[in-house]
């Protein structure tokens, strides 16, 4: 009888919502599938291509074993120009917002105790957190009667604060998430990290597994299923939040999936870091599994990325090595540091579901267009047919276009990422893409920065970003340090200060 | 008494207040004088310039006589390249809010009755105008103790709203503020508009003048000096919003002034024009003899500027007529249509006012870098010690640097005019200049922009486009569109719908 009633009120939703064109049953389920620290080289899936587009192999690929992203690759469409920023909280409160870091304020990780500007970071950046009243992903679906599960780390606010709690921002459930970023431990044997010295990052809510042999991800994965189910059983859309601490540090050795690296002559961390991959992958089938048998996945969109560029223990962060053939890791200006492996697909294909012919992924393809992590939350409130507040200023761009596998010409394919923090003096920057150009600004000139404010590069030319062309090209450097200045307006972004006790605020300057 | 403690209050804060060096006594007041309608090119005062910086006099300004804008040009600094939106009430709202019309979205002209979108507007169109939430410049002012006069032109918001009335966004008092932006007549002996066709536009407060031969520009004039002598007689600092009906249409000649151009060869309308001009002049010396007559004139920074492009009636508005040399006028994506006059200076010099060791506005002097109306907003907060709101973005950058003849490399020079409306198809566009780059979108191509999306211009080597580069420049069309693209959204931009019944949004797209 509900069922008749839900049915009624749908047709006449459907009737008088003319920009929908086809017969709409069911609300779409999201599965936002989040892991740490990943990036777009850690997986055995080529996201780099050719210059003719075709996917290149790099010896990383055939270092690392995601055998199911490779299944989901081959169902969905990759990106290889995904970005997002170069550090974690800031991705993260992006997904939650749809807003570029510059605008929401959150520019730097979260540290759950203090304020963590760096000494010359501006004060006022937003390191307490998103907040309650805060118009977020989760709340909006929340409204439009979604359930919807957090599971995993949160790193949202500090602790003392409102985002600490992902309830408190439009999670009906919360397993795992809490105010820091790094897992206290990733084993049950060590409670997680409950009682060690790293109790301060104990992941909570898990105390069943506590003294077990059950690994973090895998514990996470197991307490999401019946989340899902239950949802599934009520008749409620959902939306799963899967955010996984791996493969965060602390470096932990996954046991199940040591013995696949023990010869691969890399040193005992990376090897632990590839446990890590591996596991988080087996999490993703497990969840891919759950949705088909419970029969929704031909009904369920699955967004698969990482939050910022590699932290594989590989080499120096300004080197080709972390995430070799790109330069840099996470936290650095460079590639490596942003670049994230970004997957969509339906969970299973269906010529049948009228969402999927709304929005009609292509297999196994890969978009070449630029994009990023704040383009999440258009695109899902769009395909669930919910606008954004209107006060609610958002960044991103829907992807549906560039999901089908077409070109999107509507683009501006620019990507601004602000960075006004760090211990290192020399670490201050702010980046931004337009086009194949990017160009780096630098508050604090420093060896690092071969000694000048300025680093650009062509990356169709010089993808591996070695060659500086900042005195070589002034007009081309001029051209982009306007497009990064008025970015950074734009967006409302906080600047550097230039004492270590506040002082006036750095703007980046024309050269 | 009161003034002892009020002084004891001040030293206090003084003490409190790291961030000022120069002990101050008081804080300015503030004039900002609006001229409606008024281009760049509509005055006896050089604007322009030659290759070599001086100002270059072209026969506009040899047809206007603007005395007292060349008392206040020679006491100031004046720029060539301000910007305004292109009608009036998208400035107004600018000026009030520190934002980018493209951001307040107050993007045409208030019709006081009805949605004045066009047939191909975005509906959600901010033509409901301000709000008594919203947070503007008075309403800061008025928060910090300023006494804040709204005289003249208001068209801040619709007839039915709250924006209609000035005193609902934080002015004290409203002398001639409505809804609407022409007056129904600038003569007394028409009772401004009241009983005759045009009553609906009739300026209100006026009614002393009613029946008399006071043309409405004096009339305001008269008006704004007791309410100044208040406030100084009160000691409270004043923000003055002198805004002046002038020169909008009709164009209603000013009997004061009329022989002065009779013999100019110049038809009816445009003898007008000029004689609204001239009256407009006589209006800012009054207000500049009666600061002076006070004796407050040394601690009063006075703007001068004008809303949109010149509505001089001397052409085709895509000619180089109206604001010849310059191409086009008022509503035209041609500089002609953007570029206003602006001076600011302290309205008396003087060597031992602090604010004015705080702020030396150079004298006589031309400054050529950009900027634009919504700079004003971040300026005067500056130098009263208010800061926005945390959550109100400001798009405007602090004239200051600009304001002592330097150059200030940390403006982005770059400038988006967003014009999603009007009657006629062909005139739906959005401009971007960067550095001497401007491109032109226009989102149904036409005759009136050569049947194509795409104008491009290279102001340095064209200032008064002539030679469209979107063809034979391809690489810079492409540059030009990403910054244009990336400023749209960033900026929360409405887009112009396909259909006259609303329909998808027709975002721009990189050629």
């Amino acid at each position: 009888m509900m069922m008749t009633i839900r049915r009624t009120v749908l047709v006449v939703l459907m009737l008088s919502c003319a920009c929908i064109g086809a017969v709409r049953a069911e609300r779409p389920n999201i599965v936002i599938f989040l892991v740490d620290d990943m990036g777009v080289m850690d997986t055995s899936v080529p996201f780099l291509t050719d210059d003719d587009g075709t996917p290149k192999r790099y010896p990383l690929n055939d270092y690392y074993r995601t055998p199911n992203m490779e299944r989901l690759a081959k169902q969905g469409i990759r990106f290889n120009n995904f970005y997002a920023m170069s550090v974690c909280s800031p991705t993260r409160i992006s997904i939650m917002t749809g807003q570029n870091a510059s605008r929401h304020q959150a520019t730097n990780w979260i540290n759950p105790e203090k304020n963590n500007r760096g000494p010359f970071g501006p004060t006022q950046w937003n390191w307490k957190g998103l907040k309650t009243s805060d118009v977020t992903l989760p709340r909006l679906l929340q409204g439009a009667g979604y359930r919807t599960i957090h599971v995993g780390k949160g790193h949202f606010g500090a602790r003392a604060f409102e985002g600490a709690e992902p309830k408190n921002l439009g999670f009906d459930i919360n397993v795992g998430g809490a105010s820091f970023g790094a897992p206290g431990s990733y084993y049950g044997s060590q409670n997680y990290g409950l009682g060690t010295r790293r109790s301060h990052h104990a992941v909570p809510h898990l105390k069943k597994y506590h003294g077990s042999e059950t690994f973090l991800t895998e514990a996470l994965t197991i307490e999401a299923k019946p989340h899902v189910t239950a949802a599934v059983k009520d008749d409620a859309p959902f939306f799963l939040y899967m955010s996984h601490y791996a493969v965060h540090a602390p470096f932990n050795s996954d046991p199940r999936f040591a013995a696949n690296y023990k010869d691969s002559g890399k040193p005992a961390p990376a090897q632990a870091f590839a446990t890590l991959i591996e596991g988080m992958d087996k999490s993703l089938g497990d969840v891919l599994d759950h949705l088909n048998e419970l029969g929704v996945a031909e009904n369920t969109l699955v967004f698969f990325l990482g939050d910022n560029g590699s932290d594989a223990p590989l080499g120096h962060q300004h080197a080709v090595a972390c995430a070799a053939p790109l330069r840099g890791k996470k936290g650095a200006h460079y590639e490596g540091g942003m670049r994230v492996p970004f997957i969509a697909t339906w969970a299973k294909a269906s010529g049948d579901n009228s969402n999927q012919k709304r929005l009609p992924i292509v297999a196994d393809a890969i978009q070449i267009q630029q994009a990023a992590v704040y383009d999440l939350f258009p695109t899902i409130l769009a395909l669930t047919d919910l606008e954004p507040r209107k006060k609610h200023v958002v960044d991103g761009l829907r992807l549906d276009t560039l999901l089908t596998g077409e070109p999107d010409k509507k683009r501006a394919e620019t990507f601004l990422m602000h960075y006004p923090h760090s211990p290192h003096r020399s670490d201050y920057f702010t980046c931004y893409r337009s086009g194949d150009w990017k160009v780096v600004y630098h508050y604090f000139p420093s060896k690092a920065s071969e000694d000048s404010h300025y680093q650009l590069y062509n990356l169709a030319e010089d993808p591996f970003e070695s060659k500086n062309l900042a005195t070589g090209k002034p007009d081309q450097l001029r051209v982009m340090m306007r497009g990064l200045i008025a970015s950074l307006e734009q967006t409302n972004a906080l600047y550097p200060v230039d004492k270590t006790d506040g002082g006036a605020p750095l703007k980046p300057k024309l050269p």
